[in-house]
C-alpha cells in the first residue's frame, strides 16, 4: 500500500532540521549530537517513534547507523534526550516566568499559562514527541521525566492555592483545575498552526485570559 | 536496540481487542471487518499508524495479509474507517445530548461538554488514533473528517452565542473559546487514566463545570 502522500505531507526539509537543532538543542554536549537529535526529532514527530529506523536518524545527521551508536546508546536514549530538553526547556521558561512575575495571583497564573501555552504553540514537535512517545520509554528514564512533569503541577497548584487563600479565586477541585489547564496548553502541540490573527503571542494570551476566568468567582447566570 | 520493555507495556490482550471490537464498530458491516477493524485500531494505538503492519493487522483477527485486502484496500482505508466511525460515534452522542437538553444556555453547554469530554476518556483508543494519525489520511479522505469536525465546532458556537445572546455568557472570542473547550476534552485521550474518585463521569462533571466558568461573566478580582 502506498504511503507517499503521507510522507511527503508530513516529511520536512534539512534545512528546518538544522533550524530546530540550534533553537531546540541549545545544550546538546557536541554539534554531532546536536545534529543527531536533531534528526531523531524529525524522524519521531513524522514517523512515530516505533517507525523511526537508526538508520534513518543518522541519515538525517549526515552519520552511518554505526556512528549514531558512537553518541547514543539506543533509540529510546535518543528518545530520553529529547524528552528531558523539551521538559526542561519549558520548565525553565515557566520558572523564570515566574520568578519575574508580580504577587498578585491573578497575574501570576496569567504569566504562567502564557508563557507555557507560548512555548507548546512555538515548539510544537518537540512538544509532540516530548508528550506522545512518553510510553515508549523504559521505567527508570520515564520515571526521570515524570520527576520533571512533577514540577508543573506543583507551582500551577501553589499559585492557584494562593489566589484561593487571598479569595482571589474560587476553585472547587484545585488538583482538577490544574490538571485542566495544563491539558488545555500542551494540546496545542497537536492543533495549533501558526497564522495571522493567532501568532503564539496571541494564542497565549487568549488561554491566559480563558484559564483566569476557569479559577475565578463567577456572577451567578440569570437568564436575560 | 531492544523494545521489549516498551511493547509489554503497551500491548493490550486479545480479549481486550474483542471487546473493543463489539464496543467501538457496531456498525461494521460483517463481523471479519469488525475484527479487522479492532486489529488495526490496537496495531495503530500502540505502534503508530506508520510502524503497523497489514501482516499485524492480519494476525490480531486471525487472518493472512492477502485476506486483509479482501475487506480494506489499503491501510490508509482502515485508518480512515476507524477514524470516520470515531467522529461519527462521538458526534451522534454529542447531538442527541444537545436534543435532549432544555433551553437554558448554561445546561446545554454543560451537556455537549460532559458528553464529548466522556466520550473521550471512555473512547481513549479510539480518541487517540482518530486525534493523531489524521495527517496519515490522504487528502479526499482526510476532507471527509474534516467535515465532521467542523460539525462539533458548530454546534459549539451555537451553544456558546446563544448565551451571549441571552446575556448569561461573556465571551470575547467565541471561535476561540469553542477551540479550546474542544481541545481540553480531546486531551483526555492522552493523560486520562480511570481511576476511584476520577471515573469518566466525574471528569466529565468537573469539564463541564470548567468550561461553563470560562463563558461566565466573572466578579472583578480584589486582593483579600
Amino acid at each position: 500500500m502506498s504511503e507517499r502522500s503521507v510522507s511527503t505531507r508530513t516529511r520536512r526539509p534539512a534545512v528546518s532540521t538544522r533550524t530546530a537543532a540550534s533553537r531546540f538543542f541549545p545544550d546538546a554536549e557536541t554539534d554531532a549530537s546536536q545534529r543527531l537529535l536533531a534528526s531523531a526529532l524529525e524522524q519521531f514527530a513524522t514517523k512515530g517513534f516505533h517507525a523511526a529506523t537508526t538508520r534513518a536518524v543518522g541519515e538525517g545527521a549526515g552519520m552511518s547507523p554505526a556512528a549514531v551508536y558512537v553518541h547514543y546508546a539506543s533509540k529510546t536514549d535518543l528518545l530520553f534526550e529529547i524528552t528531558r530538553i523539551g521538559h526542561r526547556s519549558c520548565l525553565d521558561a515557566v520558572e523564570q516566568a515566574l520568578a519575574d512575575a508580580p504577587d498578585d495571583p491573578g497575574e501570576r497564573v496569567r504569566r504562567f499559562i502564557e508563557t507555557f501555552a507560548q512555548w507548546h504553540a512555538e515548539h510544537q514537535m518537540l512538544a509532540r514527541v516530548s508528550q506522545y512517545e512518553l510510553n515508549a520509554l523504559p521505567t527508570r528514564q520515564l520515571n526521570r521525566i515524570v520527576k520533571l512533569r512533577q514540577q508543573f503541577d506543583a507551582h500551577l497548584q501553589q499559585e492557584f492555592q494562593r489566589g484561593v487563600d487571598a479569595g482571589v479565586f474560587e476553585i472547587e477541585d484545585v488538583q482538577g483545575a490544574v490538571t485542566a489547564a495544563l491539558s488545555l496548553c500542551i494540546d496545542l502541540a497537536r492543533w495549533y498552526v501558526p497564522r495571522p490573527g493567532l501568532v503564539p503571542e496571541q494564542v497565549a494570551r487568549l488561554y491566559a485570559g480563558l484559564v483566569v476566568r476557569m479559577v475565578s468567582p463567577i456572577r451567578p447566570a440569570r437568564a436575560a
